[in-house]
């Protein structure tokens, strides 16, 4: 059986990046520059007042109380007409190109108007250049701005929009389809009948899939039907990724792996020594040329498996496909934070909680009382993953584990 | 002048948390609950297999290679139809219900089928209990699974599903509108001419408005008419929050203030001692009963200065009006990686990086070679602001400085 290393390997050989997408600034954000952006203009485009206030000569004025003639007003977006010279001013706002002759601008603050066109300078001598932003001195017209692989935040949607750029190439990212199988699930709507229990696998994905920057499209249930089954995995084949739970153990309804070998998934692996979540399928689909293979996953039926094999699986390899390292969530060694049995050969990732708050390297970390891989509630009362390796022991308080921190991104 | 305390204090005092939505499972994710969720059933709903194999007597098999009769099999959605004696086992899929009399199951893998309807277990005598999980091992009907302001991440969104709520109410949070004003001011699709600029306030506000959690709708540009800006303001206004840039400095086109106070936006206040954004604008409008002010900001033209007045005033309000505690991105201290020369009496929010990688309390910082509010290219380089105090003076490497972190949520 493969070690959970040896299946990540095998998942990633066939994650290959997908093509840039070409995407406005709001759908950007968030997301990889797929090229360099180049600036096509000086920022400011010229000297610029950087308050409103006046133009002056520096050296014209000696000392507080210089009273100087004020030629014009220049608002942003206008131009000066005249230069300024000694014993002139001109009044100039925020943003507005500085004239001609000017080398300092006083804040409107710092000044006084007089009658007509005269205004009275309260403060000492302006230093030369104050207030002043020089042409080009933020970015110059052909230089690259940002880097390809740069990661869009608020501050590079705001320097896309200062360059030309309504829109740009980003990285691109997966579109994921998802299928929850078996005769006794209901969805959340309903009230499940004896023998059955509602679909939580589906929006289980669908959550885990977006908040790793994916496209998400629930496609539903499937029943225990080969043609049904059939005909909702072609559908979900169009997709990059195609997640499919429950329907992959060795049980006699198990239809998932026929199915797909049916429409030309080849399978790749079939069970992953790791518990929760055995029973993981992995396969490929070939594409048309320039387009990596669909990857096909079926889970196990159980929602904390689902969670356990999309962390330590499906999420890098969304990351893959997103040209990114594909590192998955971090891992840290922690300290328990109280004895704990385990049982079985098998790596086991355990709920578990940061003890007195942060987490992370060196922090202490409780394991939860988990009931099984069918116990979704006790996962929502969990920081992380302890990882514990067989075979049957006690961990005493305060032995270092190894932790995958669920509520921290990739790095 | 306000300190930013002071301004902060003031803006949370008008942030009052908005009415919870209503909304389906997809759109609940990342937000807080606002209701407790309590579960309609039993999960499981009755004792069952967690894994693929045979239910037995667990006494029934004192060591390997017991031979057993088959009853029957059951499947996942099936029930039972007859109990386990002594001397007999039901084959059992994954999630199936237990049959009365069994209190172990048996892996499929550590069994031999024989001819006919009998099996041989392959190992010693099994646990009792082994490889099943009981009825209402995870939840029990009439639990409370989910407590108000709990964050609704992956696994509460499967959980949801599985307790029957395919909606849910959640914290609400705010509609942003957001207008740039100035003549001077063209869309990121076209060419400046001579004396102009794009807008890049506009994607900026965007994108920082959907980062901080708020639904943003970008208004366009307002020219600096009377006229148009009233229009435009007055449809902003059916927002809970406005953000306007650009127009509220001393300038004399500075349009902003007059068109807010004809509209019936209250003035709390105008500019702050801070730099950049020291004149920001901040007023409220009131709403019908029940809805919190609408809160409006006049925020400062240049980039860099728009984007320090939304980390230190626009989240902390976004986040109240979601039901948060407004704490913003967090902050540490940390030591100077190099030499820097502090100008001027206001405190000074200046674009910064970690130096060597990770950031956070008493890492290192490196001021970067800012050239002022309109420098966004620069803040593209910026993980952090440190934050520097007059009067002018030089400090040195290795002195201690407050940092507000830009590459962290709030806590």
């Amino acid at each position: 059986m493969l070690s959970v290393e040896q299946a990540l390997r095998s998942v990633l050989a066939s994650a290959l990046p997908l093509p840039p997408r070409r995407v406005g600034l709001r759908e950007a954000l968030g997301r990889r520059l797929a090229e360099p952006v180049v600036s096509d203009i000086d920022s400011p485009p010229h000297d610029k007042a950087q308050v409103d206030g006046y133009a002056v000569i520096a050296g014209d004025v000696p000392a507080a109380g210089r009273e100087l003639q004020v030629l014009e007003e220049i608002t942003a977006g206008k131009c000066p007409t005249r230069a300024v010279e000694l014993g002139t001013a001109t009044r100039i706002m925020t943003g507005a190109p500085l004239p001609a002759g000017a080398d300092a601008v006083v804040m409107v603050e710092d000044t006084e108007p007089l009658g007509g066109d005269r205004v009275r300078l309260l403060k000492g001598p302006p230093r030369p250049g104050q207030n002043i932003m020089r042409r080009a001195a933020s970015l110059a017209r052909g230089q690259t701005v940002l880097a390809v692989g740069k990661r869009l935040r608020a501050a590079e949607i705001g320097l896309l929009a200062e360059v030309g750029r309504p829109d740009v190439f980003v990285a691109g990212w997966p579109r994921v389809a998802i299928i929850a199988t078996g005769d006794e699930l209901v969805d959340a709507a309903q009230t499940p009948g004896p023998g059955q229990i509602r679909n939580s696998n589906g929006p289980l994905l669908m959550a885990l899939a977006l908040q790793a920057g994916a496209d998400a499209t629930a496609l539903g249930i499937a029943r225990d039907d080969p043609a049904a089954l059939r005909e909702k995995i072609a559908a979900a084949l169009a997709h990059d990724v195609v997640l499919l739970s429950g329907g992959v153990s060795a049980g006699v309804l198990d239809l998932v792996p026929g199915a797909l070998a049916a429409l030309g998934v080849r399978p790749v692996f079939h069970k992953v020594n790791l518990k929760p979540g055995k029973p993981l399928w992995f396969g490929t689909r070939d594409r048309e040329a320039g387009q990596p293979p669909t990857l096909v996953f079926g889970l196990p039926g159980n929602p904390v498996s689902t969670l356990v094999c999309f962390e330590l699986f499906v999420r890098p390899a969304i990351e893959r496909l997103s040209g990114l390292p594909g590192t998955g969530r971090p891992r840290c060694q922690a300290h328990l934070a109280r004895e704990h049995r385990h049982r079985g050969e098998r790596p086991t990732y355990w709920p578990a909680r940061w003890a007195g708050g942060r987490g992370g390297e060196g922090a202490q970390v409780e394991p939860l009382a988990w009931q099984g891989s069918g116990d979704l509630r006790t996962l929502t009362e969990a920081d992380c993953l302890a990882i514990f390796h067989g075979p049957d022991r006690v961990l005493a308080a305060g032995e270092v584990v190894e932790v995958l921190a669920l509520d921290r991104d990739s790095t």
